[in-house]
């Protein structure tokens, strides 16, 4: 999508940065966002990591898409993160396309678009980068940080990398490492992108086009995965699209058809397709516990943050057994954790949406780790 | 696909069809193929109903493909469906693509395939095309009929519409009604079809081209819905496809994403996109307690057929509580009705792999019915 840059504001992060594939990057751009007041303590951060097809515009009005931020549910004055009284940050991911270096920034060695030169990153290659936020803010250690999906293994990601950064976390619906059926239904989404002749081995952008039809078919993937059959029954069922009966044609005749088209060709104008392939690579290759000789256990040896693990007993994207094996992990680790199971019949995308239940709990731990931080 | 129509036995259906949408065809070309002898009772006569993507080969090798057939773990002698003591039965369904009247077969009124001209079918039409395969060998009342997925759909169909015509019904891992989550996943697929350029709005045959990139997404898709999370966890894991550590590119670096390509890649050239849409939109618009005031329990009014309904407990594309529905409504109706929910974690491809105590069930099942039919 195209936007205006003074919309967004960017931290040159200049300190190297030794990607997992091998390569250094440095002097690139890291877009970002902030809501609240950091106070002269500087205690009352919380850092954000999104998901796949988040950005930094978690709260209130996204000023590129001019809808609403991602998280607004949960964040802003007087919400879960209130940020009347807590500092929010929350960076575009490392091969993004919201302003952070990514697959559609032009590479100055040949003045075009990077495509699949762009290298491929990790979620480590991600979460180090946002630890330069920190130290431009002069934030010795977060409050709190926070992250669902794709956000949660970042999170997952930081506190293994960066133990004494923040003083607790809240991994919400994700996993330490990406399953067989994560990765299936991943790769389902890169070969409708691929298959997409417009993609062009990832070489479209100075032609002015894009796969559409492609990424479209990848977002419908994912908004199938995202909602649980009990969700989508209640939701849609089998309600009719506007007419009295079957059209005895290849039309939408079926609601959660159109809500499908909808979403898949509405995803498009905001989303770059070679993003969506580096981002899901990124999941796929996360397996916290590969990273260490005696798996997630030493991953988490040793830490002082507190935790709470959330799940949503529909998700089955990330199914709470997966939130139960991080449980697990810390708890062999000696660490601080709390865990909670939410009940809702809305799927993964539980976190996303008014689920009370769930802000409330976030909400609770927060205020909570302030009062225990501010001491 | 390209087929020699001498390995293709057809049945020229000349009696008037009266098609859910309006049209009437007849003098169309129905595909079957036969196992076993007739007896001279004709009691022993079992009818097999395939799947999406199936065809009248169940048993031994398919004289087009060159592979196994698509039962047969189930079919051939000895094996639960016994071809040394049963005459099986199976057409490829109207719609489809391998001798049946469907959209890829020449409209003689222009000379030219059908395409997107073809009538959109229902489950109930594809029925009753089969109905005449019964007449055709005179066979009054099967002594069995089954079907799993869209097979068991047409199977309770039959029992509804016919319900004289079988003795004993076994609806295998299927529903009475698709789910808002099964017509997302069959969208998806269409949407995958249709997007692919070489689709041509489904005019695509006499170009000698077809949507091979839009088809396998399509296929992909169903297989990750046809297994389970713990079975593609148990089968592939994280392994990686023949290679040490990442690769840090978009090949396939995990064995379950080279096993997706292969079946996406190896489904098109045995396989018509546009029967892949025709056949998916019967089983969308598929929903037995439509038909009947009263519902499900009307439409099984008076049955003496006696059913074994089978689910598997890792299916998540046609749940058991999809069975326990046809089940209750059975009940309701006075049906004999026995219900088995077979533990595995082989998904809802249960019923084509070797699952030792879903083949007995079915073995001893029919082999009682056989007992009893016969007096």
């Amino acid at each position: 999508m195209n936007y205006k840059i003074e919309n967004i504001k960017q931290l040159l992060v200049s300190k190297p940065l030794n990607l997992d594939c091998g390569l250094i990057i440095k002097d690139f751009p890291l877009a970002y966002e902030t809501y609240g007041e950091l106070n002269k303590e500087k205690n009352n951060a919380i850092l954000i990591f999104h998901a796949l097809t988040g950005d930094q515009f978690a709260s209130g009005i996204n000023p590129i898409t001019k809808r609403e931020g991602w998280w607004d549910t949960a964040v802003g004055a007087n919400k879960a993160i209130d940020t009347k009284k807590y500092f929010v940050i929350c960076a575009n991911v490392l091969g993004g396309c919201m302003g952070s270096f990514g697959p559609k920034e032009i590479n100055k060695k040949n003045k075009e678009p990077y495509g699949l030169n762009f290298p491929v990153i990790t979620i480590k290659d991600m979460v180090k980068a946002q630890e330069a936020l920190l130290d431009h803010f002069e934030i010795k250690k977060l409050l709190c940080a926070l992250g669902g999906s794709m956000g949660g293994m970042q999170l997952l990601q930081f506190c293994a990398s960066f133990p004494d950064r923040t003083f607790s976390a809240v991994p919400i619906a994700c996993s330490s490492s990406h399953s067989a059926q994560n990765i299936a239904l991943n790769e389902l989404a890169r070969q409708a992108i691929m298959a997409d002749p417009n993609w062009n081995k990832g070489d479209y952008v100075k032609n002015d086009s894009s796969p559409k039809n492609g990424l479209a078919v990848a977002r419908m993937a994912g908004h199938i995965s995202y909602l649980s059959e009990s969700g989508l029954q209640e939701k849609f069922g089998r309600k009719l699209q506007e007419k009295a009966d079957y059209e005895f044609s290849f039309n939408a005749d079926f609601q959660v058809e159109s809500y499908l088209r909808h979403q898949g060709y509405s995803f498009v104008d905001r989303f770059d397709a070679n993003s969506y392939l580096y981002i899901t690579r990124a999941m796929d290759y996360f397996d916290l516990s590969k990273q260490y000789k005696e798996g997630l256990t030493e991953a988490f040896r040793d830490q002082k943050t507190k935790f709470l693990v959330i799940s949503f007993s529909s998700d089955w994207l990330y199914p709470t057994k997966h939130s139960k094996d991080i449980v697990i992990a810390l708890n062999a680790s000696g660490a601080n954790v709390a865990f909670s199971e939410i009940k809702t019949d809305k799927g993964h995308d539980s976190f996303l949406v008014n689920e009370p239940k769930f802000l409330m709990t976030i909400k609770n731990f927060i205020d909570s780790c302030y009062e225990a931080y501010k001491k």
